[in-house]
Order: structure tokens, then C-alpha cells, then sequence
């Protein structure tokens, strides 16, 4: 039982990795949150994440326009400004750690909050530790986000149901339209998720509820190209028409991406290709079949889709902000928020809870293998329930002659 | 003036060329006009356009469910079918023309209503004046569909808008995202319209209200690979973040595509790419300015985008497809609906009009050049005053376990 001492000063509140359709919603719920807290005397965002605090660039957040903060809910991306900056062993070198100590001293910086993934977990729990270690009193909270769902110990992350529904939404579109013509065609369509299935096997939503891929391959299983290519031919020679969803994160049994390896000349391709995954699988089965292909990457799409957002993901990425700050001013640190949700006849709940940042930072949680078809080319319904819940939901969405209209904050530097 | 003599028969829909997300309204529009229209004793939806004429596959609309009907408004592509078929000059062989009316004879068919672009009109016009020729009394209508927006003599195409605002949306998600790390970087959207920038053009609207590309090329004026480099060049130095749109019909000055032309290998790559547009133009960029880049192309996910419909447009398509039914069984006969607007003080307004199908037919609307800046990289505010009116409104759209409900039909074949 962590002693609930009041703990009196100010609080950075940073985003890192990539960017999310949610992420502002979690930082707008730190954010608010700690400009609620009695206890927090200053609320500051840091530009461009860890690096922001290294390079003493802080936005006083107490100085924005309640309303355009509140705008920041329906803002993709990370409006404080994101950075992918690996953190060195402090035992091996402590020079970071020396300056980020530097800068929450000359703020007393009593709270730190970082909203990322894996990497940024790490960060976290290393800037934990050393506070504890040279007995700088700060409670640290990672606040969880990354559309890549592979967060270790929580239900799963903030930002995955909104990419999510990106993708479901965008695959049963294209599936519609790439069955127009009474002509041979096969489209393959390229998620991300380089080493994690999450976001490919959403694809598999729209299949389930209306009409999506045929196909969707997942990184957690070996690719074969011979057996792709048959299970290709199989659908295209009954009905002329295929729908096939990829990780790009898939790889032969060698470990080699498909992505990156070069595929034998007879296959129709035998030089390095600029075009991505998509285009490489399309080319490789119109020189097999003959038919019309496209290959289509929904790259960044995905990740700041946030007109298509889950109301569900929006709020619960809110209430993780808004949880980290609550647990924090209560005296917990060194923790990461995390859900746990229960499914099922009760329908679907989610509460939070917190982690150990040591228990989460580093690790990569990827789709159980149960959940994968047993042909390899397709999800179980054990995933179509996990799932779905996730993407339900439509926000209110603030728009300016029908176009969004984002969060303009004023971004006003501390001295 | 036409004689409103009351001629009783059958109809025929049919849809043609690249589908829309909202074609489908628009054969809504159609359709349920027919079925209400006292005179038009059966509605035949024709499967893939006019193959489906020449087929004998016609799909019997009186059979479907009132409600899945309704649901045509909201579900993108051409739910009946389409096709990319011309037709021959019935001079020189007039095979199809015959069969077409054998089939028109078969199922007494007196009003045959094409969906479609431009090539879609020639087809109608073609087969307009031939039933004229023979004196085989049918009315034939024209419905335009194209998010090209480029048919000639209406202020603009169903289908547009959506696309349109899709466009600048996506543009708009892409931006925010594209600037979230303090490194340099350069990303270059894709956007379709072989001959005619009016889409690429739309991606200027998420500049103007927001954020959005800082540079776009429309295909209206030839295009430098060197002032291109210049432009890129001239706003990385000041920023280290660039955002392109070039439509897909960008082309230098002897005609060549640059999506297909090599760029000489100084300028890093020598060899055709399979990569479109988007990737060839960042790789190159990349060569240049060493930036992190990325080429993103919007590919069918900007024509088929129904969840993003603009209010206006999918009213005004089904609009369009009602006016062609209540014109034809008024009297009228070989024209095409078209829009006459107006806008400015009084706000925007919208009403049809008929032109003659001869008129239409074959000719391409491209964007005036007086609406290109004078720096070929942009579109003046005479464009954004032009497209705005277009994107605006949010239709309702129907759902299912948060994912779109599409219209679910039975097609009955008619035998």
C-alpha cells in the first residue's frame, strides 16, 4: 500500500513513437487532469517528447485555451511533437539522465507522464529508476498508446481500436469496389504491424460484418509464397475476384521479410522494389494469373485516421490520461496504466489498472496462435471478439466547414 | 418543347466506368423514381452496365426490399455492376445495337437510364441515337458519375464532392502526422485524375482550413522535374518538413507521363518502377535533399470513401437520378442531367438542367488555368470557392456493430 503522502510541484507530460488517431485524447486527459490536481503547481508538455526535457523546450500547458485543449480529443497525432530517441544504460552512460535530473529540478518536476509505446515504456521505466536511484522524489506513469496493440499485461492499447476500425471500415470499401467489373482482378492491401498481427487481423472485421478480404496473413506464422500463391488460385479460379490483407511484418521461415527479400525471377520480380509489400505480392500473382492486380498500402492512413476513430478507443485512451494523473497524485509511481477488460454476456467492460513499468517495458505481446485459422490465412472468431469491442462507437467529431477542425494551441515556451 | 405523350414500358439502369461513393445513390434516385413513376410498368437494373443489356442480365428492382433499396444511398461502388465497354460506331458495326434492341423489344423497354462519365455518355448517346435512327421509341437519359469531375457542360459530377472531401481529409490527418518529429521529412500524396486536376486540386482545401500540402501539381500544366525540386527545396530549408499532392496525370512538357518516363539515374533511379508516382517522386526527393520521405498513394480508397460521402453530394446524386426518370416520363429523351449552380452571397444553390447527349459526350472538363497559381504549385481561392460548397455535410450513416451497413440485394434475374 503505497503511503498517500501529497507530493507538491509541477508536471511534464511527453508523447513518443508514432503517432496515434487517440494519443492527444490520453495527453488531454493527463493534461487536464493535472491542471485540475490541487497538488500540481505547473503543467508543462514537452516539444518532441524525452527530447523536449533534454532540450529544456516546454509548453506551459496552463497558458492554452481550455477549448482548443479540449479540441486535442479529436486531434491525430502527437500535437506536442513525437521523437524516437533510445535512451543509453545509465550505468553506462548517464549524461541523459544527468540533464533530464538538470531540468526537473530547475521546473521541480514532481510528476512525469509519458504517452508511448514499447520503446517509450523503456524510457520510462529507465527515467523511473534513476529518480529513485539518486532519491529525486518524482513519480513517474507511463501512460500506454501505440496502434500496433502489442503492449505487454494490458487488454490492449489505446489507439488500436481507432486504426482498427480504420482499417475494417477502408477494407470493406475496397472490397466493394474491387469487385465492380465482371473482370479478373486480385488487390492486395498492405497494414502495418511489423511484428504483430493486430492490425491485419482487423481486416478480418469487415469480412465478418459485410464483405473484406478473402485472405489476411498475419506475422506471427511463417509466409510460404507456394502456399500463398494456392491460396490465391483457389478463390480466384471459383469467382475471378480476391481481396488479400497483409502484415507487412510477413517473413519466410528464414526470418527474411517479404517486404525486403527479392522473390525468384520466375516469379516475376528479381530486382530490389521500391514500391512496398502490396505492390510486390500484386505484381507477383498477375504474372501467375494474369488478372488485372493493385496493391494498396494504407500506410500513415491508418494511424491518424482519426475522422473514423472508435468512440470506445477515444474515451478509454482519456481515462488513461486522466487514470495515470489520479494514481500518481495518489502517491503511485514506476507503473505503466493498463486495462483490464472483461467480455462476453455481461457485455464488454474495461477498467484500469496499473503495472510495473518493468514488467511491461521491452516486451512485444503478439496475436495468439490460437487465434490464427489453421491454414494460416485468416483469424479465428476468438479474435473477431476481441476485437470488435474495441471499434465501437462513433465520436462527435468538431468540424469547420465540414473539413475537422484541430486543436491550434499556443505552444508558449517556459523560460 | 417536348409532347408529353404518356409512353408506357419498362426501364432499364445501368451503371458504368470507375465506381463512386455515390453512384449508387444517384441508380437510388433512378430506381425509386421508376418504381413510383405510374407509367414504367417494370425497373430492370442492368448487371455490369450495358454488358449486362448485351448479356440479357437484367436484375428485376421491383423484387428488392424497399429498405435495402434505401440503403443503395449509402453503399459506395456500383452495387449493380459496371463496366468499361465501347461501344463501336454503329456505322461501321452495328452487332451490339441490334442486340441491344432485341433486349429492349424482349422486355418492352421504353426509358434506358445510363450512369456514368464520359465514356458512359458516348455509350448513351450512341445508343440514343440509334433507337432515333431505327424509330424505336425509348427515352434514353444520361446520369453523370465521376469523381473525375471532368464531364463537360455541368457545373460538376456526382461523385466529386465525396471524393473530394475524402481527399482533403485525409490530406488534412496526413499533415499532422507528417510533422510529428523534429527530423526532416517529405511526403508526396497520390491523387487520381489522369487528364484533370479537380481531385488533386481538393487537397488544397486542407490547407486552406487547417493544415494540408504546402505544394500541388495538377496535370492542367506541364510539369518541371528541376522548378519542382526548387519548390520542395525552397520550403525544407526553412521548415525540414514538406507535404506534396500531385495528381497522377502529372506530365512534362513533350507529353510524357512522369509516372511512367525514367528519371535520369543522377537523380536515383534509372530503371521503371512499379512503386507509383507518389514513391518514384519521394525516392527522388530523397536523393536530393537525403529527407526521410514517404509516398503515399490514395489510390481506390479516395473513389470508394462512402463513410466520408459529402451531404451534398450524395443529395445532389440522388437528385440527379430522380430528374433523369421524372425528365424522361415528362416527354424528354437524349439528354444527360446536369447541374447549374449558383454561389456567393446568397449562399450555394444547386438545380438540374437537361443537355443535349452530343453535347456531353467525348469532351473533357479540365480545371481553368486561371485557377492554378501562377506558380504551377498551387490552386487560387476562385478553386477553393468552387469545390467548397461541395464537400459540405455529414450524411446519416447506417451501421452495424460500428462498421458500415451496405444495401444487401437479391438481384433477381429476369428471364
Amino acid at each position: 500500500m503505497a503511503l498517500n503522502k501529497i507530493l507538491s510541484g509541477s508536471c511534464i507530460i511527453g508523447q513518443s513513437g508514432g503517432p496515434t488517431a487517440v494519443i492527444n485524447a490520453s495527453s488531454y486527459g493527463a493534461i487536464r487532469g493535472a491542471l485540475d490536481a490541487a497538488c500540481i503547481t505547473q503543467v508543462y508538455g514537452a516539444a518532441h517528447g524525452i527530447k523536449g526535457v533534454l532540450d529544456d523546450k516546454l509548453y506551459i500547458m496552463d497558458e492554452e485555451d481550455p477549448y482548443e485543449l479540449e479540441l486535442l480529443r479529436n486531434t491525430p497525432s502527437s500535437e506536442l511533437g513525437s521523437c524516437r530517441y533510445k535512451m543509453k544504460d545509465p550505468d553506462v552512460d548517464d549524461t541523459d539522465y544527468r540533464r533530464i535530473l538538470e531540468i526537473f529540478k530547475k521546473y521541480d518536476v514532481r510528476y512525469f507522464f509519458y504517452n508511448g509505446g514499447n520503446d517509450s515504456m523503456d524510457t520510462c521505466n529507465k527515467i523511473s529508476k534513476y529518480c529513485q536511484k539518486v532519491g529525486y522524489d518524482c513519480r513517474v506513469m507511463g501512460i500506454p498508446k501505440t496502434i500496433d496493440n502489442d503492449l505487454f499485461g494490458t487488454d490492449h492499447c489505446p489507439g488500436y481500436g481507432s486504426a482498427a476500425k480504420y482499417i475494417a471500415t477502408s477494407c470493406m470499401e475496397v472490397s466493394k469496389d474491387a469487385r465492380v467489373y465482371d473482370t479478373p482482378q486480385i488487390t492486395v492491401v498492405e497494414i502495418m504491424g511489423r511484428h504483430a498481427g493486430w492490425l491485419a487481423g482487423a481486416a478480418a472485421l469487415a469480412t465478418a460484418f459485410g464483405s473484406g478480404p478473402d485472405l489476411v496473413y498475419l506475422p506471427e506464422t511463417d509466409f510460404d509464397l507456394e502456399r500463398f500463391f494456392s491460396d490465391v488460385e483457389a478463390i480466384y479460379q471459383t469467382n475471378g475476384k480476391v481481396l488479400i490483407a497483409v502484415s507487412e511484418g510477413i517473413h519466410y521461415a528464414d526470418g527474411r521479410f517479404v517486404s525486403e527479400a527479392e522473390v525468384s525471377a520466375t516469379d516475376g520480380f528479381g530486382h530490389v522494389q521500391l514500391g512496398g509489400l502490396a505492390v510486390k505480392l500484386a505484381e507477383a500473382l498477375k504474372q501467375r494469373t494474369g488478372a488485372k492486380v493493385r496493391g494498396i498500402e494504407l500506410s500513415l492512413l491508418q494511424r491518424c485516421g482519426a475522422h473514423l476513430a472508435s468512440e470506445t478507443d477515444l474515451s478509454e485512451a482519456e481515462l488513461a490520461g486522466r487514470a495515470a494523473v489520479e494514481a500518481a497524485v495518489s502517491g503511485k509511481t514506476d507503473c505503466m496504466v493498463a486495462f483490464r477488460c472483461a467480455r462476453g454476456e455481461g457485455g464488454y467492460r474495461c477498467e484500469t489498472e496499473l503495472l510495473p513499468l518493468s514488467e511491461v517495458a521491452n516486451y512485444e505481446k503478439k496475436v495468439p496462435l490460437e487465434w490464427i485459422n489453421e491454414a494460416h490465412n485468416g483469424v479465428t472468431q476468438a479474435f473477431i471478439d476481441y476485437a470488435l469491442p474495441l471499434i465501437q462507437g462513433e465520436p462527435e467529431r468538431p468540424t469547420e466547414m465540414s473539413l475537422p477542425r484541430y486543436a491550434k494551441l499556443k505552444k508558449v515556451l517556459a523560460k
